[in-house]
C-alpha cells in the first residue's frame, strides 16, 4: 500500500484502539503536517473496565463498547483501518497486515495484553478469560447456562457441580467477577429458579499470593476479603491451581467439580512484541526509554500494557487504563515535539489511582495513600466510570441500567446467544 | 423424568417460549390444578418484529429479548426449562427431550418456524436468514465487516463487490432489511468513512412476486417501492435467485457480484412436525381442528407459526405476531375449559392488521381495510412496537435509542463481534 496521496506529510500508524492508541490518536487529530493510520483488529473501542459486568449479565456489549470510526470521524487526518497486523520491520519502518505492507515514519504501539495461561494455553477453552466482547458473552453464557442446566438436573452431584464457580486470580478482575457471582447467587437469580436455591451456589477465588489485591495497601486487601466473604464468596489463598478440566480444577492434592471456571490469573503483552529485536523484560514487555521510545528506533514508541516503562519509583508502571491513556497521549506530543524541532520530555506517570469493586454497592480504591472502601468507594466507583466512558448517549445508558438493577437486583443482559448460531437453523424446539 | 411431586395436578407442556408460548402460559400462570412447564432451547423471548433492528445493527439484543424465566417468574405453577424437544409421542402422551422424557396430560406445540432455502440449504452459510438473536448479529457482522473491508481495499471491482448487499424475499422482513440498507448507506456511515463514498452502495432486493409485500394491498406494495427506491433501493420484481455462491447470486442469466446477500425469502414451520403422524398442509404446518387442537389428539393444541388454522375467509392464518399471541391464550383457555368441564370454543381472528417500515421514518400498514403509508404510519408502527414490547425498561431503551438514531443518523449498536471468539486470543494486533 503506497500513500502518494499523503506526500509531504508524515505518516504515523497507531496500531491499537484502546485506550492508549486512541489518546494518542486524538492528541495527532486536526495537526497538520501528520497523516494517522489507526489500526485495530476490531471495529471498536471497548471501555475494558466494566467489561466485566458484560461477562456478568449486567451491561450490554454496545454500552461499553463503539466504533473507533465514528470516535475519531471529526479529523479529516485520520484514518481507521481494520486489520491484524502481524509483524512489525523496525528497519524498513513498516508493518505487514493482513491487507499488505505499510510504511511508517512514526509507529506507536498500543497493542495491549492478553491472558496468560503460564504455558498451560490448553487450559482455555475451560476456563476463558476476559479481555474481548466476545470473551464475555461467552463468560455470560457460560454462567447464565450452568444455571439453566442445575435447574432441569436431577442429579444431586452433577447439579452442586453446575452451581460451582471458580474464579482463578485474585486481582481486580478476580474480585470483580467473584463478586459479582455471589451478587447474583445470592439475589439477581433467587426468585426466577424454582428448583434449584441458587443461594446453594459456590463461588471460589482462588489466588496464588498471600493476600487479594496485591499490588493494594493490605488494609484494602482484607477488606476485599471480608465483603466477599459477606457474599458468600470462598476465598482461597496461597493455593496454585495445577489442572483445568472440563470437569473442575485441581489445586495441588485437591480437585473441585465446577462447570463453570473463569481465568484471571495472568496477562502478558501481545504478541508482536516477539516479532522486533527489542529488549524485553521478564514478562515479554518492551522496556522503552523514558520519552517511551525505542532505544534503537527512536521513531517508534510503545504504550500502555505492551509497554514496560518506569515510575519515578524505578518499578514498572501497573497496567490500568491511566497510564495507558496518558502514555497514548505522552508519544503523539514527543512526534510533535520533532515535527517543531522542539526537545522530546520524558514520560511522568500522574497516579489517578485504582479501584475494584466488590458485588452491587461496595468497592475498594487506593489514591497514593489515600485508601477508600465501603459504598463510598463504590459511589467513587461509579462517577469515575460513568465519567470516563465515551459518549454522552452511553453514559446515560449505563447509568441508567446501574440504577436499575440497583434498585430491583435484575440484570439487564441476561441472554444465552449461542456462539454457533448456525446450529440453531438446524435443529428445533 | 417424573412428576411424582405433582400428582393430582394436570401437567401442561408448552413447547416454545414466543408470542405463542409465552402468552398460553401467562393465560394458565396462578390457576390452580395445572402445573406447567415451558421449554424452549434458548433463555430469552424474543421480540421478533424488531429482530432487523439488531441486524442492522441499530438496537443491542438486550434490548429485544428477555429471560422467559424471568417474565414468568410471579407464577407458581410454571417452571421455564432450557432444553432440546427432539420429538413428539401422541400415542404415549410424551416428548423426547435432550434432558430425558417427559409425559404431558396436555402439550400446547408452539415451536414456530424457520428459515426456508427451497432445497438450497447450502445457500444458508451465504445469505443467512433471520430467525434468532445469534442470525440477526452475524448478518450485523457482515454488513459492517463489508463497509470496513471496502475502506482499505484499493481494487475497484473488489470494492464495488463489498459495497452491494443483496436481500433476497420482499415480503416485511426483505423490505425493512433493504431500507435500512438504504438508510444506512445514504446516512448512517456517510462521515465516518473517509475512502469509500457510502452513497455508492449498491442495495438490491429481489422478489418472486409482481410486486413487494405480496400480502399487503396493491397500492401499499406500490407505496413501498417508492419509498424504497427514494432510498437508493433497487427494486427487481418477478426474478428468482438461481444460485448463491460466496462471489454474489445467480439470477437467471444475470450474476451480480456481491460479498454480502441476506435471506428473507420464506420460511418453513419447526421440523419437529415431522416426527408427529398429523396432516400437514403444502408448507408443512399441521392443520388443526376450529379449535387449534390435533383431530386424532384433543390434549394436543399447535399454535403460532407452525399451525395452519384457518380464517373466516377460510385461508390459512398468517405467520403474524397478533395471530400467534391470540392462538397461544385460547390454547390456553380450551385447556382450562377441559378441566373446568366447559365446552371448547372454535378460535376467531380478531384482526390487529400489519405493518412494515421503510427506513428510518416511513412506514406501511393495513388494519382490514384500512391503509396508511408515510410518516403517519411510521408513528403508528412505533407506538404499536414501544406498546407490546416487553417490560417498561426495555420500552424505554429502545424509545431512547430511537429518537437518538432519529436525530443524530446515528446507530446504537455498531459492534463487529466475533462469531470464532477464541480465534482473537490467539492472535495479535
Amino acid at each position: 500500500m503506497n500513500h502518494d496521496d499523503l506526500t509531504g506529510m508524515k505518516h504515523i500508524i497507531i496500531i491499537g484502539g484502546g485506550f492508549a492508541g486512541l489518546n494518542a490518536a486524538k492528541q495527532l487529530g486536526g495537526c497538520s503536517g501528520v497523516s494517522v493510520s489507526v489500526i485495530d483488529r476490531t471495529n471498536h473501542h471497548l471501555f475494558q473496565p466494566l467489561l466485566y459486568q458484560v461477562a456478568m449479565a449486567g451491561l450490554s456489549p454496545a454500552e461499553i463498547a463503539y466504533p473507533i470510526r465514528s470516535l475519531l470521524a471529526k479529523y479529516a487526518n485520520i484514518r481507521v483501518l481494520l486489520g491484524n497486523v502481524t509483524a512489525v520491520d523496525l528497519d524498513a519502518a513498516e508493518i505487514k497486515t493482513d491487507f499488505g505492507t505499510v510504511t511508517y515514519d512514526y509507529l506507536i504501539l498500543a497493542c495491549g495484553a492478553k491472558h496468560s495461561y503460564f504455558g498451560h494455553e490448553e487450559w482455555e477453552k475451560y476456563a476463558p478469560g476476559l479481555k474481548t466482547l466476545a470473551q464475555a458473552t461467552e463468560m455470560r453464557r457460560r454462567v447464565l447456562t450452568a444455571y439453566e442446566l442445575a435447574e432441569r438436573e436431577t442429579d444431586q452431584a452433577e447439579r452442586r457441580k453446575l452451581l460451582t464457580f471458580i474464579v482463578v486470580g485474585g486481582g481486580p478482575t478476580g474480585v470483580e467477577l467473584a463478586g459479582s457471582l455471589g451478587e447474583i447467587s445470592r439475589h439477581t437469580l433467587e426468585k426466577d429458579f424454582n428448583r434449584i436455591d441458587p443461594a446453594t451456589t459456590r463461588v471460589v477465588l482462588i489466588e496464588g499470593a498471600t493476600r487479594l489485591l496485591p499490588s493494594y495497601d493490605p488494609s484494602l486487601s482484607k477488606r476485599a476479603q471480608r465483603d466477599l466473604e459477606e457474599l458468600g464468596v470462598t476465598v482461597w489463598l496461597e493455593r496454585m491451581v495445577t489442572d483445568i478440566t472440563p470437569k473442575g480444577v485441581r489445586i495441588g492434592d485437591e480437585f473441585i467439580h465446577a462447570a463453570t471456571v473463569l481465568w484471571a490469573a495472568g496477562v502478558k503483552p501481545s504478541s508482536i512484541n516477539e516479532t522486533m529485536e527489542v529488549e524485553r523484560d521478564a514478562y515479554g514487555r518492551i522496556i522503552v526509554e523514558p520519552d517511551l521510545s525505542l532505544k534503537d528506533a527512536r521513531n517508534v514508541f510503545v504504550v500502555g500494557d505492551q509497554a514496560h516503562a518506569t515510575g519515578r519509583d524505578g518499578l514498572p508502571l501497573p497496567g490500568l487504563a491511566p497510564v495507558a491513556m496518558q502514555q497514548g497521549r505522552h508519544a503523539a506530543r514527543q512526534i510533535l515535539n520533532d515535527l517543531r524541532d522542539k526537545e522530546r520530555r520524558p514520560f511522568r506517570y500522574k497516579d489517578k489511582g485504582m479501584m475494584a469493586t466488590i458485588g452491587r454497592k461496595k468497592a475498594v480504591a487506593q489514591i497514593g495513600s489515600w485508601k477508600v472502601h465501603g459504598f463510598t468507594a463504590w459511589l467513587m466507583w461509579l462517577f469515575v466510570h460513568i465519567y470516563y466512558l465515551i459518549g454522552f448517549k452511553n453514559r446515560f445508558f449505563v447509568l441508567y441500567q446501574w440504577a436499575w438493577s440497583y434498585m430491583t437486583y435484575q440484570k439487564g443482559a441476561r441472554l444465552i446467544v449461542n456462539k454457533e448460531w448456525r446450529s440453531f437453523n438446524n435443529e428445533d424446539v
